[in-house]
């Protein structure tokens, strides 16, 4: 990582388009593109303002390489803060790389992963968390992660964070100072301000730390658990949730081979379906192991969905004993009931079902929709209860939300830390031993902005990226 | 096909990249991003100059949907001649979706097609045979097609048709006026002129007609017939052509079980090698169906390459025989003959061989290379040969090449109706009667610079572009 070589890499996907961006950036990129760029209108691209197009010859001496829109971005006013030219080409991957080869034979060298998004850190552009929130949008495939990655990427939580250990870079510096005095047995730091002040950041970092949970479930899809006899008609379901909202479905290979996940976009937010055995009591080794993975992915689930038979539910002890079966075990999970197939039964007894299943004491987490998942009919209402329960309020209100575990665990070190502070400070400890732990407190909160970095922690965040951004 | 209505469609390969560009074209292209973008800089888009470059936000009313760069072009300076926008956003499938989306919903509709490029042709931007070269271009992958592209699209052989087009257009205005005085037989067209000028098309027609069989070639390969018995070392003389270039290869399933393609880019040239049986003689049905097809192979291929081993070549009959086998059938076809796995023989034998091959009567097309595709020894004569055999002049001179079969097939006609004239003229034909014929020459003529149009015609091109180009 030297910010004084001129760093190149293909900035769009791979592959044949209708046209491709190569990036530069560094102090050289002008210059170089200068070298082998024939605009159209017969001015040297050196003398161009910043901010404007050109359309012109790429030229590898006198052989003509490709008819090129050339944008330049003059220092400190790009991505990256340095000079930076994009180079707009055809977009055949054999043009791409004869001219990232004319580039490279110029004196650039290609950009690592990352590269141009560490510069535009390294240079006061964006702090850590946005940058991070970066290769988050590059990423996002649903409009909950989406949304999540642009207010992150607008600042989020960080400029919050930063406030708040200038605060306590300030006091740490007065309890410091305490220590050159340390024998006149002076407090220079106000200690009842500085108790807000630790109450005040255990309460910000305790928020943060929470949103956690939500926000990244939310980033990675909410687990929902299905739990029903084969043939009840899970797939069925799958698939008419699929073609109500045109989402997209991939199969993820689960950790056990009776367990299917497929992820389907509803409204917007991910869901991912976790296909389970049913739960009937048996004396069965085998079956009961089944039993047993099914209580497991109920338990990760945030939502668990009962699919019954319509006809079996004609006996209401039956499946009363179904749903209590769960609801006793996960008394505060939210629960739906499906009762499918209502099309096989008749408008008489559809009614009796549901008469029954109003007189059932249902708790406030627990729905009861009757379905046919092959007509499609009541697919809406499920799809309803499903966005109902999940936390819409961390996506339509501008709450800050965590969904990096980096910042999730420097979050966690730092809030320890503050307990820490809080605890000496209970207690009476000296002012030496305070500054330690203070000093550890700003500096998992410095790692979050970036006000704290190694080249190590660099490195693992940006290694993460694509090459070209 | 409206040019009222403004366009859009994702420039850049699909897919997840670090940016993505989104191009729009049409009246409204300006207006239509004025309404969702927001600059950093406070100022309006519309009023922006054309050729520069806007950071901003891309907002669906309140909700900001990315953090993108606006690039404006006035008509008729742009790639298409109208107003161009083009949004280069982050590289997510999920936000290039959201971007389209807004934008077809604020009244723009996706490109089809080539549509971008089709609009350039119809606002004069370029002729028909330079919107070709822009497909060629994109889908190129190797210097030879690449450079046929460059040229097509930098004005190629158009012009020269253009050209000539408009002189044999005046005299076929000033025969159809000898019509209107066909009473008082006057010839307005100076008949010696035109038969000069007859004879200046017909070549420039022969000449560009017969470049398209090395055009074509060079564009799509040259085919290479590889003979030689199982087991003598063709795979591995394939693979050691690969190692030494680093180039593409890709197997290309053949029509045949029997016949197998390799495609391999040797200094910046594609060749085609087609692994065909051996042909020794035999008195077997099916083997000698495999002889037919090796033929048949070799016939088709511009280049035969005769693999042999070296310890049977000791033999100087044998070898000399399956020299002839080949040579006696294509006395014009250019004939390597490799004799392979010369580390299996001592210096001394290769010598031998070495001699014995001096002494054979050598037709100026037939080369004897030993070499060791195991060791990968010779290999480099090889390439040499090669490409030293190939039209490499076509390349070199900036000579015009026809590669595409479009043009090909309408030079030919326009030729054919070339002929007809002369024929006509030498026959004393009269005036009405050539005038029919010179208006065929005129028609195809024009099909080949988009002078003379047809919906057909202009469909059946841009269907085969890209759908953003």
């Amino acid at each position: 990582m030297n910010p004084q070589q001129t760093i190149v890499a293909l900035a769009t996907p791979p592959g044949t388009g209708a046209i491709a961006v190569i990036r530069m950036s560094g102090p050289e990129a002008i210059a170089i593109i200068g070298q082998v760029f024939q605009s159209r209108s017969g001015k040297k691209i050196e003398h161009e303002d910043s901010h404007t197009v050109h359309l012109g010859w790429l030229v590898d001496g006198a052989n003509k390489l490709d008819e090129v829109l050339v944008s330049v971005f003059k220092n400190p006013s790009s991505y990256t803060g340095e000079d930076v030219v994009e180079i707009s080409c055809h977009g055949s991957p054999f043009i791409q790389q004869l001219i990232i080869k004319l580039l490279l034979h110029k004196g650039c060298r290609m950009a690592t992963a990352g590269e141009f998004t560490l510069r535009a850190f390294l240079n006061g552009k964006m702090d850590l968390s946005q940058a991070e929130a970066v290769a988050d949008l590059i990423t996002s495939d649903s409009a909950a992660s989406h949304q999540l990655a642009m207010r992150q990427m607008r600042g989020g939580f960080s400029s919050e964070i930063h406030e708040l250990r200038a605060e306590l870079l300030n006091f740490a510096s007065l309890i410091e100072l305490e220590l050159d005095f340390a024998e006149e047995d002076v407090e220079f730091a106000n200690r009842s301000e500085f108790t807000q002040l630790l109450l005040r950041i255990d309460k910000a970092l305790s928020r943060l730390i929470e949103s956690f949970s939500s926000g990244n479930v939310l980033k990675n899809g909410i687990p929902v658990a299905i739990v029903g006899e084969p043939n009840v008609g899970k797939s069925t379901l799958l698939n008419a949730l699929l073609n109500e909202d045109r989402a997209i479905v991939s199969d993820i290979a689960g950790t056990t081979r009776d367990t299917i996940e497929d992820e389907i976009n509803l409204g917007g937010v991910r869901f991912r379906f976790i296909d389970t055995a049913g739960i009937r009591k048996t004396s069965d080794t085998i079956e009961s192991l089944g039993i047993e993975k099914t209580f497991e992915k109920m338990q990760q689930a945030r939502i668990v969905l009962l699919m019954l038979e319509a006809k079996k539910c004609l006996d209401t002890d039956w499946m009363q004993e179904q749903i209590e079966q769960i609801s006793s075990k996960y008394p505060s999970k939210p629960l739906i009931v499906l009762i499918n197939k209502v099309d096989t039964i008749s408008e008489l007894e559809r009614k009796e079902i549901s008469t029954r299943t109003t007189s059932f004491s249902q708790r406030p987490n627990q729905q009861i929709i009757m379905l046919s998942a092959k007509d499609k009919s009541g697919m809406e209402q499920l799809t309803d209860q499903l966005l109902g329960w999940i936390d819409q309020g961390v996506l339509q209100n501008d709450q800050v939300v965590v969904t990096n575990s980096r910042h999730y665990d420097a979050l966690t070190k730092a809030r320890q830390e503050i307990i820490r502070v809080q605890e000496g400070m209970e207690e009476g400890l000296s002012s030496d031993l305070l500054a330690i732990d203070i000093r550890q407190a700003l500096h998992y909160l410095g790692e979050i902005t970036g006000e704290i970095t190694t080249d190590d922690l660099l490195g693992n965040i940006f290694a993460n990226f694509c090459i070209g951004k």
